[in-house]
């Protein structure tokens, strides 16, 4: 059986030391016998309101150094099932989003050409996750995606760009990297240019779940229902941190009151469990609007729930 | 049909560019043709606590910046049915409460004189809603009114001054202003100088709906009940933005735990929506407080929200 | 019939001004005719993660002076029914943990003996709770407990030190404090080192309430179960204000997502009334995280609550 | 020999505990006996532009217990050779300009009638310098006035009002409160409505000592030249916190670039050191734009310089 | 004689009220008549470090509502002898660094044909000044500049990138928009990459003026030398807020320590009156991390002294 | 010749990206072959105000990833000379000052033991460097330290404490630590308990520096001055960032106003090059308090100028 990777623990060394990878788990370099490989990508040029994601890969690792490695609620250990690591950020060219968004593809590529690896992305704003996608439907084909957000992000163009935060998903659906009656979209609310922001990706078979529609309620059996209609496909969870409300989240890019609660987004990520998850991002933290820290603590805990909703690996397993 | 005010589209124009006006409105100096004029009454010296809400204009109309035109959730597009525009703000006396009093009454005598307009106003403190009301009572009578509040604002007088933020309601109810049976005051909680801050408002009739008889339930069939109690009498829309709990809305002028959530805000606004409005105010944001803008956001979507509510005009639909 | 201290009216001098004694009491130098003392313990070298509790007392004071004497949504009015004070802090030591236990021990066992005074301490880290616990014990025997809190406090040691923040509980089980079959620990979650940090003391016989379990629901329900089943013992109340969820109360030493809201904390509060509360504290609120005194306010409001809930003494009564 | 009043020593009583009187001085009930009393008038609503004022009485209070009895830099220890205490604060009328106006000339006309007792008040905004002059002039006759400023103050009505923080001095001319041509304005700097905001008071004698002209100096020697010309004279010295540039006060109503520096406001009030000073005035800091506490600490130092600089009197030496 | 644009006068609208305009100057949508055009960059995406200068247009027209029109120190009255006017934001493209910069060329071609308009930018980072100096160029070919900043800004790439805030004035010079012996970079300080990034420049014949020459002294003489090194040649003055020292203006993409005080711009920027100024910039202000607004401020000061440095155009006078 | 650590290159890896070690140099495990070490040492409970300085060496080191190489005031390229590495932070007990302490005292013996590495410590509060002065002592002898501060911390004990914050320097001198006649404290200033707080280090030969003595001054010729004084010998040098006024470095445990300003810092340090320097440190930065992160600016800063002082190795060059 092969030894795992483990967080440093809080009694050898005080939470506020130590290296600021995602929990204080090991810096890998390569990625030869890791489960899931935690990877930042600060691009932040791809937002059109309140720009500073850039820093939330850093800021979401510094609050991770609070989370211990046992789920006291759930029982969950994923340390003592998955080889997990952190592998750094992504070398972008902070100036260009093109140019960014196809480093982060090749990266995407090379990480899971030749590895059985999970990323997990610490982004960054929603962008990114379009060319993480692309690489991801080249080795599993098109995708369950769970896009948890206040937004559908489904424009076509913005000032005549066709790749930013608010088009991941119209191109992932036109580039067929998305299984289309499988795509969940949680959160959505709001305000939108035209009336076609919902309808449009609603007529390519995308499921919508409204913020007013879940407010005031547990969304564990919502969660439950999408893991059934799921089934055994690969999925996709992509999480925005606007999708909850700023109240409890707001240093994001683009906050929009009538969100979810963290309760609820524990409910929906918890409830997910055994889903075949082949990777997942946390987008849209901006540290500069977040003063107490709360955000980035909100998006590293769900970050964490996330290993803790892994199907567990035969191979790591005795 | 005439043409209608549209806010500028984020797609011409980045959101952070242009006009402070609200919504990126056109400014108004006039308000023929108009149906709805936003003006900003920026007076906050009737507060007892935390200043600072003579900047809440300011920052409402930045913060609703980021509001697109349609309503994803409800399906209303307030700009397709009326025309809107900001006004700008009142010239107000900013060291005397007395003189602003005087000048918000004939300030809104002259916008209801000879026009039809529905006045929405960014406050400021609670102080300006008494002569608001004052003008408001003119034109249609004693109105029923929605007030949103932590507090009642029913006292007699502190330090001798009988005009503040916290005697509007008494005063409106000695002069008739108001429809006592149909007063409906919702979110009341927390403590006060004597057991009568509640019981004094309910001797004259009004309706009281404590926040803690509200938590962890919709609003929405408050909110309908409501709009069927009022029937088609004018209403005047009061909204303190402490109603809701410091959680979602801290920067205001006198917080106070255990209040609305974000969500039972929008729940009320949208159900009363078919009541026949004739008036609104938003008040008490107090943006030195507001670290991360959610205030002024929340602030921002509300009123937008309240656009959503006016009962739709004749001549302006075809 | 003594006569009662009352707060400082809002009507004679404005909030701003005044003393900075919890609620703008007299500051009192002996517990003669007191039936309450509020007492500060500017202790915070106990905790892991984020200092500054020390600050906690005066910034709780700063926000209590918005409080008024009649509680609104209860009716309650403690200060009719209490002669109530503050006396102000304890001399800790700062630079010594075990030395400001020895002289928080020292000084509550001055406060309990010669007198029948309930006092309400305002720490401080959570590891002011210990010498409380011991000097009360002395007095009353093993206690019931409500402890609400986001962690159970209950490891053996850290760092080689057996009197922390994180020792407290499994402390007071060792040395008889407490009737383990009356502890209700209230809001637990987040993660832990080991699993056993709620195993053991579950096999103590605590009683655990997780706040996943509480999620969406009013607590007025378990707060009346809790009240009946400790019947007429002596109780003790300790409120770690990280319970609360950080959308509520940001500034705190160790934030942890998925809490209680500020809704729940007063409903369960609220529903502890008539059970005979013996002491209490407030804990763990760390003000250089929180920007806008919101947490500071929520702790200043639930001290009051306390205040509420007392049992009433025969003697103040006529 | 009558024993004098000390603050509180840091080996008695950790600095973040205590009364929030001025350096944790006992808080006096009466003046009798003292030879200064510090006096809070948290009165905000004579300032044009941020306010918030109100809160300053308490932050500098605050920040103050970390100040020590003993002047390390000038050797001086004031309260060996004065009886010091704090008053609290007047009973202001937050609502009303000019019934505050009045209640702090009353009370200044009852702290100086029948006792010799120097008031160092705590603002507020530079409005309640008026009444404070009033109520000196009408027992020392026209003051000699070092006025610390970015602005002179010398408007004659704004928005119709005649006395706001806008128009002290020129009141103060037109009353013969002051002995112009011994009325220093030093610190003056910035923009005007009108060029005569400089040139009218100028006219009337007063002496102006433009930031522009002392930048990159020490300022000892400006001090030393002002005190020998002021002779014997009864002195009144009014510091606006704006005098000093936001780099080193950033806290306050209306924060002028290019000011004085920490430094050169330190030299100022030491080089006026043998002064007949009747009273002084510390106005217009803002704790809620004052994030770090540094406004709030400048000003709190400065206070302590000015009871530094007091003349020794007979009485309370051997 | 024409009449020039006024700003709108504190004694008619209080100062938190009006447009937001620079100084609440009338927005103009034309050239015609206009002298002096201040216009709104708001890009952010050429910067390497903290993102936000997006937002700093709003910021620091918010700021400028504090200045008034005549400058107290030097006694000049821009608004007498310019018409000046706001004339917003340009349209930028918020994705696209290079379509952002075409943009702004174009832009200002277009403002430049046609119109002796003397344009001054309020950026966005330092990348605007590039297409800014080339449509200047082509009016006025090859311009002396006077660049105030931390860095050179003379980088021939970076991420392979070649026009970002770090490679602008290695371009100029490139493309002969710059009369290189009489480039005056002023400020310089920190650390760099290479040894190379001021022997470069200065080997093109820049002028170089450490910060570190000029602490604690006074600007006045090296402006003056400058202005007479100058002549009569036309002059661009662009300024990096980084230039200035972070306890001057912490609100910045990349402060650099041991900068310019505050007093020193104001010394150069006053000792410059004279030049023949064709056109100015103020870049990389960041407000998201100017809490107290202090660099927003300081910056907006500055854009005013460079209006009050403007040659006197004939046609204006009488 | 040995290959020497460099830093990541901005150019290489976005600087926001990237390891949180000092200037992103590698993290060392071991000191083969390493000039200098950079340790964290992230104890604040030895402090007697604002606490929080244990999250200080992580902002330091994440201000430090914007520093770049080489530095182009002075010329100096510290990682062309010195092989420098971070090694992190050693494993402090967070609750106990005398048990930190003794594993301070016990890593440095095993640092210096065996190695000629210079430590460079980052604190932490200025406890800290009494344990690293017992054991660069035994190493070196009695030193000289150049110990640059508001404060002397030459106390006896605080609440019966002999080992904190305050008494570092007594200690030190009783222990025959230092070199008494070759201490140099500098930046010293405001109040103290006593009038002895600067005489009594003074009869210990101590030489003082007021920062009033240094005001509007160059401190190049003082640090000249002393680097004579000092000769040859082995020199430590304590910064505690409380030195600098806090308009350059608010986030500090204890501001006081009328300190250094930063440009002094830099003259300072830069002057003593040449000296004989054994070790260093930096304390008393509190992130907390310094929401823009300039004073971790400042602090990461003088760190690396003081990389710049060292003396060059004779094995380092070729």
């Amino acid at each position: 059986m092969k030894e795992l990777n483990q967080p440093i623990s809080g009694d050898d060394l005080a939470r506020f030391s130590g290296p600021t990878t995602f929990m204080r788990l090991p810096l890998a370099h390569a990625l030869d016998g890791l489960d899931v490989a935690i990877v930042g990508v600060p691009m932040d040029i791809g937002t059109s309101w309140r720009s500073g994601a850039r820093f939330a890969p850093k800021e979401i690792r510094n609050q991770s150094a609070a989370i211990r490695p046992y789920n006291l609620t759930t029982g969950d250990a994923p340390f003592e099932v998955h080889n997990i690591a952190d592998i750094g950020d992504l070398a972008i060219n902070t100036y260009s989003l093109p140019d960014t968004l196809r480093i982060v593809e090749e990266s995407f590529d090379a990480i899971l050409t030749g590895s059985d690896v999970v990323p997990v992305a610490l982004g960054g704003d929603q962008s990114i996750t379009l060319p993480i996608l692309r690489a991801m439907a080249r080795k599993h084909g098109p995708m369950a995606v769970v896009h948890v957000d206040a937004r559908s992000d489904s424009s076509d163009e913005t000032f005549g760009e066709r790749n930013t935060s608010g088009t991941v998903f119209r191109r992932a659906q036109d580039e067929g990297l998305v299984d289309s009656e499988k795509v969940y979209q949680i959160g959505l609310r709001g305000t939108g240019e035209t009336p076609s922001e919902l309808k449009t990706p609603q007529s390519w078979g995308f499921q919508h779940f409204l913020a007013s529609e879940l407010w005031n309620r547990s969304m564990a059996g919502l969660g439950t229902e999408i893991r059934r209609d799921i089934g055994g496909r690969p999925v996709y969870l992509s999480f925005d941190i606007s999708a909850l409300d700023p109240g409890f989240a707001p240093g994001t890019g683009a906050p929009e009151i009538g969100g979810l609660t963290s309760m609820q987004a524990l409910e929906l990520v918890r409830a997910l469990k055994g889903v075949n998850l082949v990777g997942c991002d946390m987008v849209e933290v901006a540290p500069a609007y977040d003063p107490t820290g709360t955000t980035s603590l909100v998006a590293a805990h769900l970050v964490y729930e996330m290993l803790c909703m892994l199907p567990q690996r035969s191979e790591t397993v005795e």
